[in-house]
């Protein structure tokens, strides 16, 4: 495709060797660094003489899986609207995840469970892993089918490690609370691909575009993702905070806002389009050029507004509010140790730090990517499952008809 | 639509303003009634002292979230059969639970947790609240496309209202057991619908039945429906009731019933049809005129077939099967307030009480829908998505033909 | 269809009846034997004077539940591959599973928890009944659309009977550890399935070849099955083990193994294709003539090398690296009553009675399925939904085209 045999061969090529070596390379640095926590380990948990009931496991395992159903299913199956790209959206997000949660264990343990010369590992450093993947997956929402599979591992290679750093800068170094990851899932991961994004703009992209539309069938599994999203976000919001009440609340005020911003969504695309139809509810709509699946509203512009409802949450509150679960939300705070005004500036502070690193890493992430020797789909093969999948015979007459005319010798 | 631009523009601000109004006056009633309970609360819960395993989260958000994607995906996909009305299907699910989530959290509340000013609300209220959508949607599979969003945000009004008053007569003025909601949700959501399908009845409806019928693919979506409500069914039953031995029991027994009425069911789908082949397991057969979903197959006669069997086993229930475990499963009994054959009869009159208010309530709603400023589609659009959504342009040669002529009215 | 009129009626017949005696069978057995064990029975729990929180359905239910979604989520629709045949696939699997689950709790329940008399079943019941419904399963992938449903529920009886004896053997009388079920559910469900497959083996089934294929919808709903399997396997592999740190351990490594095979899969999938171009991950991959999903690849293979691994963690296992964890990864190892050699060999005669227990019983299985009273479907009607399913009637333009009426001209 688009010339050479060499070129043919190389991205023959390129794609096992770089799994091969991340996969290699990752997993000597497991076998030299990582080691079981004081709750999966053995030796430890049984000498420390404690009941099963309190292995941090039974807290977290639940919210776990709703978190990794909501990354595989969820994600995999938003990005399905695309009527010819099923098995890449579904098939990357994968491989993507597959890479992210092991390099982020590495990334997020030496930042954060780095101690006696070894990472230590457990139910936390799973959710965790998982909300990395969801970052590098909002991202790739913005590059949706204008990217292969070789670059988007370089792309998960570089922001897996700059959100471990954001992450260690707002929480450990600035003190930020950070609920629900708005600044550092969804604001981060929406401006990093937004960013590279705009440095791999094409303007010849419209040869594509009609593939960028979605069909019927394909509308509906891409449902079955936007369902999965809603009904776990409770799980996603409340898996990593502090147990008891602080978990319990946060399920259920996500539990509701969901609810609320869903009639409140409906009330305005019914509004917003011209004839009063509806389209499908936000979460799938607004498809800009070259921001394939829309995260900037998806993803972005909620993330920068959370993040700022942050900064007033943190500016008001008091310990009459909290009482003594302050300790839990804002522990500085509790402490003495800030007041409630310092601590909004910290919050803001942290989202100003956000948004630099997101720019400015997915700016390099760009011009990284653009590299000549990664292989980049043409513009007349993007958003087009056949040039990396193995695509079933009947797939023409089932979707949208045969392949356009500028393409003749696709299938020759 | 069928019509002028008058009525075309008032259907573009129904929903929308619906939805504004609904949605603000929920929020301001949330904001003024509803506070956390002593287990969500930060600093109740830390005054307390208590271990953070013993918060009613651990014991109860895996099932909640099971029951939350039974209403969400189970109840969405199992009405997507409607070969054109698979937007609509999940969409007004999202709609209609999203209203009914919290319009009965209110409700409920004022009923069963308002002390002191205040409703109280914690992961309990959050599955009572799934459980009052989930009759709301049943009740929305007897008129299923025939109905706009506008009406089904009313009947949601109307019905939820009315769900928490029978539950409260039933659970705490008759002190009925009320085992899987066989009472409350499915005999109440049932009835409601299909009173307030009889009352909508339409004998020009067999315009759109060409619409009515299911596609290949469309059973498929259908049956990802059918599988999430059976796999966790378990859980619905299992979620509200009380800890330790009795959960355990409930989830163990729907588990096994379930396997024993899926072996029946094939034997019965394939004796009955003619030539021995089998339809979709009963949960998606039988399609009545005027009851899309054939909810009174599915949620009808096995509610009212329960609550009798109900009524039975209060009846024989003695101390000696139940040991201690009598007070948690019929406690006026074990308490010596009441006899086995009293507890029985109550349990009879609370299924009288529910078909009383069921009927009344869906024929009240029936009338309600029937207001002629409330715009219903037109006979021929029907089971229709294209008069409430987008719907991509490939749409019709996907599914089955384009529209039919005898409809060349429907978007001049 | 294929011949007599009395064919089919006895067709008509076969399956009604098979269930009703089947599920009559079941019924009056488990009303003889089967009784609530310690944790679901009202008098005994209560007697106990328990802390609900130490019920082990709050350590177990969450895990149950992921590994049901994979039995009928991920297993059904990991069929659906098949492009004619998804309403079979899901519907076998509800049948069979349905079947096993009931069968396997009483097999399973003679052999480990029969005492005073009785079976005694709570969460730990269930899981073992999902399992052998997995193995059961696996089995059917191996025969997919080449036997009727009253030959698959003749299969589910015998493969249940010797999965239960298979497993005893191995866990209780070898001693045997079989970590993730390598042996007692990939092995032997693999082995089985194939060896049946071999004797039913049909050397004119290429006639039905063109409905061995699969289509781009089909494909995507095959693959929601995929992922719900790849996301619950923590599930599955930590749902038996010991509470505590062991099913902490088990659920992480898990995780992360699946994760590394999972970018190994990739760099094999594009390094093996003659172009470069992915299959979908190896799960789907590979179908062998007369093995038609390919679970050799998928389960027979990965389940001996995984006992072999045993075999090999077992001889290598001691006191310094587990501590007191010894105790619940290998018993007999930490009580002295076996050298780490002895485990290991002891580990891989468990391997060697697997593969002849299911080598033979499938083999004899096989023999079973081929009594001329049973009845087949043609060669010509293999992979086909219309001999047992009512299909909408678009179905002939939806998927492949009309079906011919010997179909010599299907694809001309």
């Amino acid at each position: 495709m688009a010339g050479s045999p060499r070129r043919a061969a190389s991205r023959r090529l390129q794609l096992p060797l770089l799994c091969l070596l991340f996969q290699g390379a990752t997993t000597i640095l497991f076998a030299i660094f990582v080691r079981y926590n004081h709750e999966t380990d053995a030796a430890l948990w049984h000498w420390g003489n404690h009941s099963n009931a309190n292995n941090e496991f039974y807290f977290r395992y639940p919210s776990f899986q709703d978190v990794h159903a909501m990354v595989f299913v969820g994600f995999g199956f938003l990005m399905v609207f695309l009527q010819r790209y099923g098995f890449s959206s579904v098939g990357f997000t994968f491989l993507l995840a597959a890479f992210a949660l092991q390099w982020s264990t590495l990334v997020q343990g030496f930042l954060h469970s780095f101690y006696s010369g070894h990472i230590h590992i457990g139910i936390e450093s799973m959710i965790n892993a998982d909300f990395c993947a969801g970052a590098v997956l909002i991202s790739f929402g913005a590059i949706l089918g204008k990217t292969g599979p070789p670059q988007l591992l370089l792309m998960t290679l570089l922001e897996v490690a700059l959100f471990g750093i954001n992450e260690f800068v707002l929480l450990n170094l600035l003190g930020v609370r950070d609920a629900g990851g708005s600044m550092t899932i969804h604001t981060f991961g929406a401006y990093f691909g937004l960013f590279l994004s705009r440095i791999l703009y094409r303007p010849q992209l419209e040869k594509s575009k009609h593939r960028q539309s979605s069909i019927y069938h394909s509308d509906l599994f891409a449902m079955i993702g936007t369902i999965f999203l809603w009904i776990f976000w409770p799980s996603f919001n409340s898996a990593p905070t502090s147990l008891g009440d602080t978990q319990h609340r946060t399920a259920l005020n996500t539990y509701y806002s969901l609810t609320a911003s869903t009639l409140s969504t409906f009330a305005l695309s019914a509004l917003v389009s011209g004839d009063g139809r509806l389209d499908m509810p936000i979460l799938e709509s607004k498809f800009k050029i070259q921001d394939t699946c829309g995260i900037h509203n998806l993803h972005g512009m909620p993330g920068v507004l959370g993040a700022l409802l942050g900064v007033l949450v943190a500016g008001l509150s008091t310990h009459d509010a909290y009482g003594d679960g302050l300790e839990s939300v804002f522990p500085l705070i509790a402490k003495g140790q800030r007041s409630a005004t310092s601590q909004a500036i910290h919050q803001l502070f942290g989202l100003f730090v956000t948004l630099v690193l997101a720019t400015v890493g997915g700016s390099l992430g760009g011009l990284l990517l653009k590299l000549p020797c990664l292989d980049a789909p043409p513009d007349s093969q993007c958003y087009e499952d056949q040039i990396y999948w193995e695509v079933p015979g009947e797939y023409e007459n089932e979707v949208q008809g045969p392949l356009s005319v500028e393409e003749p010798d696709t299938r020759a």
